[in-house]
């Protein structure tokens, strides 16, 4: 399996040592066998200060291809702490896009002076990507693609690959542009490499042609490529006019981001909080949907005490609130995953609103059966009381259905009003099922008992 | 954003009418604008028999690219209702690796019949794939590379480029092997096309060069795809030789699949349930963790109970057993989302076992001060009693402390004896949050009551 690992990593005592003594000759001695992405890592696991110091250490291009490795929050750390000098002379080894990524994560005023050491193309290439939406087709693409003209032929396809400098990225697919700019056609390298010199271009086309808006959302883009399986998306302005290309290693990017943001916003919180290092920032991301959880339970207290008169003529009801609010918290969960999941990947698209739902209500019955059958025989056989036993198998049921019913169908809901259902329904599920759960289940004794309380 | 749909998606009433009438002419008219993975959705969509109907309205190869598309449940639930002509059909359309997820996919009987039908190297191919385990290297990779030996010139590289045949994949990279067909090199494309044409493809080799073992776990091949923005990686087996390579779309469907299986792992459930359409199947994939939960839930309800000397003094106390619940639930989930995530991408790699679970135990005692003041203020308004506020406060507060340290620290411990901490934690740490809490949160009572029970 060594294979797997092209280089050996430098023990962290050492890499340690060296930024104690401040050492940048032994840190790039040290750091010279790792890949970008691998001294990326690094950077992340300590502080900002020291992260400077590493990409100080290191020359221009390979702290650039470090700095463009970095998650979106270290970076802003890492920036804050280099001077300007060093992020520019990193800066001008990078290709556009991900000079647009570091020169967004500056500061103001970092950013003109920056901006002003860039050469004039450059610059203006970098401005113009910044003007993009962070999350869009401009946002992550790269302006630099190759284009031959309709009228071209293999030959002259060839020579611009050859005029062409790729110090980042692989080059997979030549794009065929008309007089105004737009896209008219791809036409993948290995069909270019096979052809005759004077083939026209027109006639090694590959279609169908998919492309994409600069405007479009990047998990749109994403789909779009991980459904038709292409190596690059062609962006295109308004016109129609070539002004990028997405290429598959983004898309990988953005497919992992997408889903540590829908994971991480279903458990209530947020990717912000992933490169954190304040405990307090940590918790201003959790807290709200915490509070949130922390009312419902505090509301379903609060319905449980208008039920005293019963809880005070059966105490034993009390002990079987832990479990309702568990069941109940575990179908929602179940349910609401299943159905934003599939949102997510696209499988929805065919199946419409309403049977996701009853397939969930279908489950969550039969779940709903099975563990009020168990919890109905252990209230039995705890109280030997074959109304406390009726009581919570049919709260249970009841819980079942409702809480299936809720996490299904509020992710739908929620989808087609606009929200993105994974930022509300985590907790917010766990808590309505919660409250409705106690409720249903003090009710049905409240009636089961043929008592009246308050 | 029109071009983002390359092509207009025929009505669903139209296709029920042709499903309905048994018309494979109309079906195939309707079907004939849609893409191959577009197809595949629509077979998902409808019932196994009807899947089977569209297929075999479709030729060969538009069967073969869409049955290639199917997620592996819908493929066998397709599979079933087909006749082994129809199959053998599709499958002599298919790449080997496709051929190979078909017919692993088919029952004892009907595959030893459609292998027989194909033609002897296929069939020895096809034979080798399935060895492979499914979730490997090996499982995934496409047989079908470019080589060309290490003493070779880009000309001769261009003539193998030309002998062959790649109906259904792009070629990005050729590869250079020695004469024990041991990989020693890549070359990309864009390298060929620019070369001289007795340039030696030894000069134009790119490094570094990473490739993986045949048994390498497919998680594992797109992490290190995705670390080295790898177009494609190249598969060795034992002794060195190159025998496939993973293609950058077999390893988009893998990082959405194991994130798929990480959501749906941490409710409870399983991607066995995705394409499942018996509500039965269905419950029982998930009901092993409701079980848990619920076992759960009935343990808290049974401490619960041997306090009940302290509830009956003062049943105030029993309305924030859901608020403590709720708490202990939300911060566990959270901190152990956090976790998992980052060890599957990845991020955890250089830091350790002790600072996460620190990191997480101070953001549990923040959020917990906040909710135990938030929460004894609201006691102390409803009841007028300081103890009472005191008993809850301090309850949220170690509620906050010992959720975060288990729900942080089990997902670690879980993956060090070698279990997929995704797979146990979700339900597992709310189950075992909400009966510490619940014991806390009495003994609590209990010591500040002054009061000592049963």
């Amino acid at each position: 399996m060594d294979s797997t690992t092209p280089s050996p990593a430098p023990s962290r005592d050492a890499i340690r040592h060296a930024l104690d003594q401040g050492d940048p000759a032994a840190l790039r001695a040290l750091l010279a066998s790792l890949h970008a992405e691998d001294v990326a890592d690094l950077i992340e696991s300590v502080s900002p200060e020291d992260g400077s110091q590493i990409l100080s250490a290191l020359k221009g291009q390979e702290a650039g291809d470090a700095l463009a490795e970095l998650s979106d929050q270290a970076m802003e750390d890492v920036l804050e702490e280099m001077s300007t000098e060093s992020i520019s002379e990193a800066v001008e080894t990078m290709a556009a896009d991900d000079a647009a990524d570091v020169i967004g994560a500056l500061s103001e005023t970092q950013r003109g002076a920056v901006l002003e050491d860039l050469d004039e193309p450059e610059k203006q290439l970098v401005t113009k990507l910044l003007d993009y939406g962070e999350d869009t087709a401009g946002g992550i693409m790269t302006p630099e693609v190759v284009t031959v003209p309709f009228d071209a032929t293999a030959e002259d396809a060839i020579r611009q690959l050859r005029g062409l400098q790729t110090p980042h990225d692989d080059v997979f697919v030549v794009y065929v542009i008309d007089k105004e700019g737009r896209l008219v056609g791809r036409l993948p390298l290995h069909r270019l490499v096979t052809a005759a010199k004077h083939a026209p271009v027109s006639a090694l086309i590959q279609a169908p042609l998919v492309s994409c808006n600069v405007d479009l959302d990047q998990e749109e883009v994403a789909q779009l490529m991980a459904r038709y399986n292409l190596v690059a998306l062609p962006v295109v302005d308004a016109d129609g006019r070539l002004v990028g290309r997405v290429t598959f290693d983004d898309v990988i990017d953005v497919i992992s981001d997408e889903a540590t943001e829908d994971i991480l916003r279903m458990a209530g919180s947020s990717s912000r909080e992933v490169a954190e290092r304040s405990a307090l920032r940590i918790a201003q991301v959790r807290l709200p949907w915490v509070i949130v959880g922390l009312a419902g339970g505090l509301t379903s207290g609060y319905f449980m005490s208008m039920f005293s008169g019963i809880l005070k003529l059966a105490l034993g009801l009390a002990f079987f609130v832990p479990a309702v609010a568990a069941l109940g918290g575990n179908i929602g969960i179940q349910s609401s995953t299943i159905v934003i999941r599939a949102m997510t990947t696209g499988d929805l698209s065919y199946s419409g609103v309403w049977r996701p739902i009853l397939r969930e209500l279908r489950v969550g019955m039969t779940i709903g059966l099975v563990c009020g059958t168990l919890a109905a025989s252990v209230a039995f056989l705890w109280f030997h009381d074959l109304g406390m036993g009726l009581v919570v198998g049919l709260a249970m049921l009841g819980v079942g259905c409702s809480a299936s019913v809720i996490g299904s169908s509020l992710p739908l809901l929620l989808d087609r009003i606009g929200i993105d259902p994974a930022v509300a329904t985590g907790p917010f599920i766990t808590t309505a099922n919660d409250v409705l759960g106690i409720l249903l289940y003090f009710s049905l004794a409240t009636i089961l008992f043929g008592l009246v309380n308050h």
